[in-house]
């Protein structure tokens, strides 16, 4: 049995992705494209490098007839994202890869994302996506809200940190670094080849990403009480890839044992022997994600050093993860491609 | 029922290629990988990008019992490989990605690489390994020979228009520019990043490259009659991809109707629609050659544009097809893998 | 005594190039710059690089009052600077770097770029910037046009040999790779980095790009009858650099005999020793072009290859050389900086 | 008059870059170039982006005669600069760029560099080298210790914050990001284009990199106490610039008031507007340090993010800046190049 899959905003980056990874899937098949701006052009026209396969044509969103149709990626803007879910059927599983769904809290959304969410009733029942934390609720979601692509880089460093009681919660800092392509295919001057290549910057410092509500939501949760990170973002000269140093204080040793402890079984995240650096080289098209740890030389602090694809682990590879839970396959199927280097 | 695999030459880059690329063929398994200089380590230690499979350990060559391994890929450089080679069992299939047994005269041979070769017997039974050409000869070959990466590039390029008749066999220029990985994994200040990125050069121009030879021999095959091409390789600042820019004097039309005849079938060549240009980006990490034609400007003239990963398609990607064939699997098991890009 | 400056279209790489050169040169003061677009903003806004300069602030074209203002450059778009250059004052000095002036011929501009042009009388009296070429000219013209960054190229590798006759004027290629400064700042998709870097691909083969006339016209006028090359760019992903490597019929002696001899006295252009390739890492950030000749294997063929900074010699460091010129100083003055490598 | 100079390293890349700048100095004649291992050869073979230069040839260190030169660079490795150096003329000024005179403390040096220092007495005697803070000593200093490219980047954000009182001492964190240049020309698997491009990862993190040594120093002086920092560096695939995003806890006016009050007379350091980012892309190739300063949404807590290109700022413009001073120039003579962008 085929189970049958649209993809909406087929022609940024993050639907290119799920194409690429669904190419190899025994389970799926792509029935529906949809990117408004590129209907009526194929796929091949869009993004040359999936010309081997046999997708149907771009359409309009609206050109869709859902019915027989299991499941729906949709990797639209954020803000048009809630509008279109809230029009598609109530029983369509959905996987949402834009950050229309993540935030819990309705007032939250609004002073982060400057407005009044449009699906209050969707955002209801959405799911968070972070596979490894949610996969019971995953399980049995319809709409799941895929994590910010750094928001997830920084979770798989801390989330067990925090549980754990293993650090402290009011000295926490991540300084992130991340490759182009998270950016999405928008036209931006500071975007271009020869603006961005050759160098780096910081962006958005002080506390004013959107990916940090997601931080204080899922932190403060797990903490039981308020926590509030530092976080600053750095733009690579490279497309793919993060790389989240995070600063911690509390012991070395436990901080490695309960990172180890986390994710002895799970599929897709590894933590490294202590002392041992990740590179988002190693990871690379893939949806692993790669956790270091090291001792400063001043007692009781230690960097925790995580690294995965935004475009993979990020963003599409969770979402293929996900919708493999909410169809009933094994989680990792499709996804089990080996990094791409060099 | 799984088929043992040993792969010699495994710490370089088209040694781990093939690790990346056997990671998900459902029918091969990797029982024995040797490294000389790095015998003793783990393949994580070194291709940590490698860290999620269960490999053996490296080992020194003479420290395999190749006794029921069914197969052996030989990632070995040149010159080293022949000997080696030469000391295997005798009915044990192998595919060498080494240039030790492209050439058919062993003449010309010692004229491109210097020195006699070694193993004379081996040599004369090998079979060229360029898949779409050789297909018969490789499914029952028991020693394949890999093709130079960038001389399977051109050959794609030129082959059926040599076939068909529709060049000047005197008149073609192939100017080629491939990424870095193509040199391999050695120490050479040239290869530095602070030396080759940023910008572009010739190399070896003028008729001294190493690959030259396979051109000779296989378009004078295919002509019946000697056959020189112009060939002028250039170091691109990219780790990945081939694009050969191929001149030649002809009806651009009967070169495009040629090339698209050529390849209807096949599951990895495409030729583009007439006047479209292939890019490199568009084939990276997998085994696809996209193929463009542009009919130039002055009649009876135009450029056939070529572009493949040297490390999958022009290399590791093209051995694990001719294992296929040898070993009785379909041809693209394990290499449908969609490009990553970006 | 100093000269007082005007840059036209400041927010542009060559407009900003223009100003890095100036910077140390010791006779010009910049005392107007215009970027319709940016008006009212600072340079070190817009060029951040720049912001140790102290410079005037951007202003719309028509805010500039051009009394008293010696000599002005002018870095706009295609089409916009013949009639902005028709509206200055007649006896103020211009060097355009637009291509708005470099075909001699009204027909031909009009067949190249799709329409009549808006500014014959200055075109009739405009003097082709190709400064080793055109010395005595510009050092009395009013209005220079400055070349194609990819036309200038082509031309220090061709010029001497068609001059000296020692080439086949029928069988000459030029496949040229250049970064992608030379597209400039605009928002076009396939100037993101995500799409640009990693990677190459030629665009405009076949006989379509627009530097093609300059050649026709320069090679014909030299060669006293019609010339016409082939010529294929190619985007390399680097910010900055040409390189043209260049396939003629010819005495490969005779040919960099041609060369060393044309060059020999000038201050930028260096001709390498037979058989050495130059690279455009070492050109990077400066005047300078190198020129490298090699022999082929099949007789009477030659390889030649130049290299040169698309944005300096190819536009902006030309465009200075020939203002020095115009206005009295030796043409070197502020030009003389090393390149930058690594 | 001409003061002559020697450069002692001269086939490395702070030495290219001594030799790049020197190029357009008023006052200075290169007139002798030491490289034991390409003793021979000319700095056209070694460093073709030189070659329009009138240079001497490469010669061994002892075969230059010291006599009539004025001041020597030394841009030898570690550990051999300090030998060599005690073998010169007790009178010949000296400016190193090798960390072998920058800790004041021998035991502090063998603690770092695994060895007693071999020359105590001219250790004794050298001033450290940056310029900003040392200039007096500077002036009248016959041996200037150049300071590590990273140590430089962290100073330059921190020094006036810890003088003017105005962070927490014991929470002071250094995220570093530094291009490959600063690694050397040193043949190293991990420095190749294929291993460094398109990705980042963290190295010597948690404490062991002998920058570290010079922030302990310099710090501890100017508190009058002892002063821990935290620092992680990071390779990021560029080949100039570095980064560095500070963490302090402090008020960020007062942050930002004290870096601006310390560098309002500086020629090469610039304190951009509260809240703008500085980018390494901006200082390329120039002596420019560009310093940010960011407020975060935790109260009393600041991110100052400064950059720098470690090849001229923290190496060789720094080098030469002193050498200006050690002989009466004005300390930004032949440095005021404005960076290089795109």
């Amino acid at each position: 049995m085929t189970h049958k899959i649209a993809i909406l905003g087929a022609s940024g980056y993050t639907g290119a992705e799920l194409i690429r990874l669904i190419a190899t899937h025994p389970g799926m098949e792509i029935v529906a494209l949809a990117a408004n701006s590129k209907a009526g052009q194929s796929m091949a026209q869009v993004f040359p490098h999936l010309r081997h396969l046999d997708l149907p044509m771009l359409v309009k969103i609206d050109e869709i007839d859902f019915s027989g149709i299991d499941l729906c990626f949709c990797a639209l803007p954020h803000a048009t994202s809630q509008s279109v879910i809230k029009g598609l059927p109530k029983d369509l599983k959905v996987v949402d890869l834009s950050a229309d769904f993540r935030l819990r809290d309705p007032e939250e959304y609004a002073r982060w994302y400057g407005g009044q969410h449009d699906a209050l009733e969707c955002q209801a029942e959405a799911v968070y996506g972070l596979t490894e934390f949610y996969r019971d609720d995953i399980r049995s979601a319809r709409l799941v809200a895929g994590t910010g692509c750094n928001a997830a880089t920084g979770q798989y460093a801390l989330r067990p940190l925090i549980s754990d009681e293993v650090i402290d919660l009011d000295e926490i800092i991540i300084d992130l670094k991340t490759g182009v392509s998270g950016a999405g295919r928008s036209l931006k001057e500071n975007l271009l080849h020869a603006e961005l290549s050759e160098g780096s910057h910081a962006y958005a410092a002080g506390g004013t990403h959107r990916h940090l509500p997601e931080f204080d939501q899922e932190f403060s949760k797990i903490a039981g009480r308020p926590v509030k990170v530092q976080f600053t973002p750095h733009l690579l000269p490279a497309n793919r890839g993060i790389l989240a140093t995070v600063y911690v204080k509390g012991d070395p040793k436990a901080v490695h044992e309960s990172l180890q402890s986390a994710y002895a079984d799970e599929p897709f995240v590894a933590v490294l022997p202590m002392g041992e650096h990740p590179s988002t080289r190693h990871i690379r098209g893939s949806n692993f994600c790669h956790i270091g740890v090291v001792g400063d030389r001043i007692e009781g602090r230690a960097v925790v050093i995580a690294a995965l694809d935004n475009l993979t682990k990020g963003s599409s590879g969770q979402a293929l993860q996900n919708a493999n839970l909410m169809l009933g396959y094994d989680e990792t199927t499709g996804l089990m491609q080996a990094p791409v280097f060099p």
